[in-house]
């Protein structure tokens, strides 16, 4: 990339402070700056890193007055980490152009590819398929019977997507990711075995959804298993069968959601929670990590333990776990003196 | 499909109370039942549903008893759930049809496939490879050397199978999952490196198992991990070296067994259950979801946390653990009034 | 296989008590040794075997001295479990020679393969990557552009390593690791959405690391996430952007290290620990399984619980917390006490 601060500054919307002419090559951390490059202070307990900086031009917010001398130009703006991940998404646009179709794909006769699509090598498509414009597969990926998949979105390597499951627009699915396989169900017979219960249902993601690496979605027992626009999954997730996560709900990495629990919209759960079947998260829920939820959470509620509970109450209950010894203690020397005193 | 509810009934062993030329199109749940479509009552917080329901048929059991007007037709079984299961497993069987070898499989001169099996694009099969009868495997996936698969079974879309493993009859494995990766086997050096100790054991699995996404099964170091006939595994499973699983016992999502550990038959281990190395767990054991497992657990326990202890002491406990504060408070007041009676 | 104990004691650098001419055809462990196998004396608890077994031979310390009649041959070494370590490694390479590129492999014409490297079946390998020498990548891996593969190391089916990430000598990456997704990265807005943060780094593995099965590795937003050489990370691990890990640290199953924090060297970590992000681990700590750390440790430190504090302190806190009810009820009995007193 070669880009002068002026054409940033444009692309971002920002003020100069400084030259507009200097010559930008690469993105850095504000801490690793080097010349040539751009960074920006997104946190301020690294204010000092403004001033010691090799970077060419940092980005700052339009509040920032500098309280010492500065070497490198600024870029103001209101908001400098969103203007960096502005920045950031063009770069990432410019260097990404994957396009057209593997000579090495298997497509099924009865699928149907959109305009401007990359389908990379050993990507299997199945009857029926539907793949919208501008939608990236990468290699090794395997696209069920009947799966519809929106546009603008990114497969990467390895995706397996089952059989009649659908997938909204402009959705990103990482490496490994699973859609649609079967619910973990199963009816205990007398014997002590247990028989399987047919999956019958999908899965249907909505647009703007994000899947870590490796995260696995069941599908419906019957119905679907539905997750919401806005979604951003971690990877290694857990979401059983019949689930339904709100919109522009959070969840971060090796979390689970067992079967058919509904999850409210702009929840931010943790890592590693674990939440039980058959329950009902309101919406704005806060989750800490680690925290297993056994039953229904009211709207706003912030909540951390297993089981889970009030998070202020928690942290105060766990200063005292910490010092259960001493209050052992204690109680054994009260015991003491109160036998004293009955004497 | 196409059914009238004189066929379902015939396929279920049901007795019709109602119109048994219905025709059905559709199953459906309970509280989402649609003309055309039948359901079932498993559970009896949902009998208002049998009143109101726009279904056309649904299953209930024989002991079942209107208190209302019923405007759909009756199957009554004796067991609904395992009825509906049945009438879905089905279903299910007349929509996954798929056969053949796909030209875009590459399979070893040296391996042997059964009749009637299913080879998707991109499978590879590798040298002495056996694989049984009306087996299916899904596109993308592996099949190391010296592997044995029996019959009936489904491999979904890229499964890995390393060489020497092998898999019984009827057994599903979910897309992701891994068979017989090298178990984590190290031996500390006296420069602080580690040297891997290699992994020349196998994964034996038997009939009937399910294995869902991701999960991962190690090979032995030497010898077998062995996963007995009948178990279950949900999705994001970790079974390490030299395990072993007895029959019928059923694992939930994101659990981790660590290595030689012997887990007996017929118990129910929740998610993101953590069971440490060397243990025995016996027959019937119960262990409540995120618990931690660092003893040997006798026949028959129920057990909660981490580490876990008796479920129903675990839960006196923490109900004090959440009243700590309030304990603390009674204690210092008790001080008070201790010293005060002293002084 | 088959070799003499004198072979065998040549390999290892041992002495031989007894026939040096016995002949070995298997591996065994010391509980099922069989004739014409060789086993190892690792644990003293299991001396007994070392009489009864019907193994033709077994390694044994150079401490070892017999207290009953031995019926197999005995070969003596300073360290009978790295003896055996060797001995299996040398086993392994006999019976896995994989070498030769699929003509079902899909390779850039821009990339570079080294000598003597194994390229499986439906390999897709990017523009500019490059592969070195003896490096073995199986059936169903996918390389992304400019990629760079040292030599000697083994990719097993399944793998995907994102464009621009690179990895060292004497790796060993199971099947379905995935190296180089998204870090998860998104700036909140104002209507309650998410703004994808652009994840423009990449990931660099040293040398001699080995990464378990379904393993996340996520690319850095900026610069780079790094696995220093000798990591060994377990199956199911969730290492995310722009966290560094130290040399020889080991990493047990399904563990999380959250965005940017930094981990020593020489720590050991158990399965199910989560990490949050933003920390510094330092130098050889121990963190026990299912461990939360929210806080920076220094070097040296064992900790346990959730959030983790010093081990021992753990436990006697724990100890006290499954007797919680007792001491509740002693704290009754107080209240009843002092209130009779001040009557």
């Amino acid at each position: 990339m070669k880009f002068t601060v002026q054409q940033i500054a444009d692309l971002i919307g920002g003020s100069i402070e400084g030259n507009a002419a200097t010559e930008i090559f690469k993105l850095s951390k504000i801490e690793q700056g080097e010349p040539g490059s751009i960074s920006f202070l997104g946190n301020p307990k690294y204010t000092h890193y403004v001033y010691e900086t090799k970077a060419s031009a940092i980005i700052v917010g339009n509040d920032f007055v500098p309280e010492q001398q500065i070497h490198c130009t600024l870029i103001k703006v209101e908001n400098a980490y969103n203007a960096f991940a502005k920045m950031l998404e063009t770069y990432n646009k410019l260097t990404s152009k994957k396009t057209g179709i593997s000579k090495f794909a298997a497509i099924s006769d009865t699928a149907v590819i959109g305009e401007g699509c990359y389908i990379g090598d050993f990507v299997s498509i199945g009857e029926n398929a539907k793949i919208g414009n501008h939608t990236k597969i990468y290699p090794n990926s395997s696209i069920g019977d009947n799966v519809v998949i929106g546009s603008e979105c990114t497969l990467y390597s390895g995706v397996s997507v089952y059989n009649d499951c659908s997938i909204g627009n402009a959705c990103n699915l990482h490496a490994g990711v699973v859609i649609g396989a079967d619910g973990f169900g199963f009816a205990p017979q007398t014997d002590n075995q247990y028989a399987k219960v047919a999956q019958i249902g999908n899965v249907i993601i909505e647009d703007n959804v994000e899947i870590g690496s490796n995260t696995t979605i069941d599908r419906a027992t019957l119905g679907s298993t539905i997750i919401r626009k806005g979604v951003k999954l971690d990877n290694l997730i857990q979401i059983a069968h019949n689930v339904e996560i709100g919109e522009n709900t959070v969840i971060a990495a090796q979390s689970g959601v067992a079967g058919s629990t509904k999850i409210g919209a702009n929840c931010m759960i943790g890592g590693q929670v674990g939440i039980i079947g058959h329950l009902d998260i309101s919406d704005d829920v806060k989750i800490a990590a680690q925290s297993g939820i056994s039953v229904n959470i009211p709207k706003g509620s912030i909540i951390m333990g297993s089981p889970a509970f009030d998070i202020s109450n928690y942290r105060k209950s766990y200063v005292f776990f910490r010092s259960l010894p001493k209050l052992a203690d204690r109680i054994s020397n009260l015991e003491k003196q109160v036998k004293k005193i009955s004497e």
